[in-house]
């Protein structure tokens, strides 16, 4: 039943402990203090409702984002709003990579819409490449895309990208560009499309306080598009009090937190590229990711069992569509767990 | 676009200050104490996915309410549960009593549902009568009471509801009622369906956390039925982490502060009787509600309005389908600000 990763309840029931979990993507180093902060004062507005229109959030990530008010819609994590997009559209034509983030075709399944995937190969190191363009037509509704992808960390190229953006604006398809993970990445401010949002109202940016502020049991997560009534419609399109209180206060508590950010920045990147080499000379083919996790592939049977025995979970991706056995995701955590993971990793090639 | 109370935001933004809010029907003694502790300790955890499956809140939940935990489903509040109910069933024809609360017609609309109004009459003092039976038929998908109602707080007569049950079995027809305010009464125990859960399949109690645990915030609401495959289905309708880490954590701890719950039943039925009396006193009429809110009627114009420039947020029935001008719904708050309300009746009636 269980699709993602962060089952540390069914590990505990197999296992008898709690694992060191390498399978979700969540900052290192924890909850933003500020958001902790925030979090804890939120207690004493527990009973009262939620603001359905999360009005003080809202005006908070407007000011974050520089972006107007009117084009932000927050959800109860990044998944509602995908479902949300789903529900509000319904697309009968869509489009997703493969492999990719699964909610996104879950979602799409559910309200009877048709998914087409476009391959990433192996052979192209699962890059996404410009035989994209071609199936982008007036016959498809929606696109989704996950920049860095969800399980490679791969980016898409700047270019690409711009030629995706238009196309989609030619043939009247939705694009939603996923930059959940694109925080972890010092140059995201250069990455995300924000620019495009004013000129392309079919885009939609999805964003998460989840990964990069540490959140994921708080559930919140936003996006940006400059097509009102189309947030409007989403808001429309599922329970009207998504964003609970504790998630609202904790959100504006985190986007306060530029110096949690900066010491993620500062620590991250030189740490998974310290991680990628020394699985490299572990035999590993490992993906050079740019976010806060690192996808490999292995010959060496029953991988996640082996590491499971002892006491590490990492996220199996052979239930990817576009995957087969073999491929795994691990997260890039403190510099005393990754050497746990790889001195597991060094036994289980030993043995 | 704000169909339900609780616009403390709004109200401040009009009124320059916040009000004293009995438009929402939470508990007036606030949050659980024990649910707050958990909800505080669950800071810790904020970081981590919540568990989809909410493992060990089901197992809570099946303990507290003596139900399998099989028959357990766990939404982000019991209005994401109304919204999964509806997507994931799809029913084409579907009953809703008129007044009731408007989440059920609002979802079952956003799947093309057709949606029919059995009256609750005035003159009937708004209570369900057995002409509902007749509108039970094989052509029937789903029906939705409310018990007791909101807004009017009156509970459906026990030999009515059996009939319904019986009727609904007999035409194939789902009945979900919603007991999410059964728990303000001393006799819910005696009230509730679930003794016959496990003869009709096809019937579903709404519970929520948010009103008797006065936790609305963090949103939290459950389901209760016989039908596993069902449940499955409403799990897999929507996005795989509805219920927050610290939802969980709040709702189990909520669970184990019968103390809050026992004081809270030592408190209300008495106090919501001396302020039905006091407002009929006033001229108000009241109708015999036995939740923690009162439903009433007056002629006076503008009766939110009079009561706003005094402070005090009350929510107007306005927009409820079934209802004209000049219905009303308070909470029952503590004695201090119940006689606050009654203060500023008072005047109102004195202009």
């Amino acid at each position: 039943m269980l699709t993602h990763g962060g089952d540390i309840v069914g590990f505990a029931e197999q296992y008898g402990t709690e694992p060191l979990d390498f399978s979700v993507n969540t900052n290192p180093l924890g909850f933003s203090p500020q958001a902790k902060a925030a979090f804890l004062r939120a207690a004493e507005r527990a009973c009262e409702y939620p603001d359905p229109l999360y009005r003080r959030l809202r005006a908070a990530i407007a000011d974050h984002e520089h972006i107007p008010v009117e084009w932000i819609a927050c959800g109860n994590g990044a998944a509602d709003l995908i479902w949300r997009i789903a529900c509000a559209d319904r697309p009968r034509q869509s489009l997703v990579t493969a492999p990719t983030f699964s909610e996104y075709e879950t979602a799409l399944s559910a309200v009877d819409c048709r998914v087409g995937h476009y391959a990433l190969s192996s052979e192209n190191g699962f890059r996404l490449d410009d035989g994209i363009l071609t199936h982008i037509t007036p016959d498809l509704d929606i696109l989704f895309l996950c920049n860095p992808n969800n399980p490679t960390g791969l980016t898409i190229g700047r270019s690409l990208l711009q030629q995706i953006i238009d196309r989609c604006r030619v043939c009247d398809v939705r694009l939603i560009v996923d930059e959940c993970f694109l925080g972890f990445l010092p140059d995201a401010e250069q990455l995300t499309l924000k620019p495009y949002l004013a000129e392309n109202p079919g885009l939609v940016i999805l964003k998460a306080f989840t990964k990069l502020y540490g959140m994921a049991g708080l559930r919140l997560g936003y996006c940006l598009c400059a097509d009102a009534a189309f947030l409007s419609d989403l808001c429309r399109a599922g329970q009207c009090w998504p964003v609970s209180v504790t998630a609202e206060e904790a959100g504006i508590g985190a986007l306060k937190d530029a110096e949690f950010v900066e010491q993620t920045l500062a620590f991250l990147p030189a740490e998974r590229e310290r991680v990628r080499q020394s699985m490299e000379e572990l035999g590993l083919l490992v993906y050079p990711g740019e976010a806060n996790y690192l996808f490999f592939h292995t010959d060496i049977p029953n991988y996640q069992e082996r590491l499971a025995k002892r006491g590490i979970l990492i996220r199996s991706c052979s239930n990817y569509i576009g995957l087969r056995d073999g491929y795994y995701r691990i997260a890039v955590l403190t510099a005393e767990h990754n050497d746990r993971l790889l001195a597991a990793m060094t036994q289980i090639k030993e043995e």
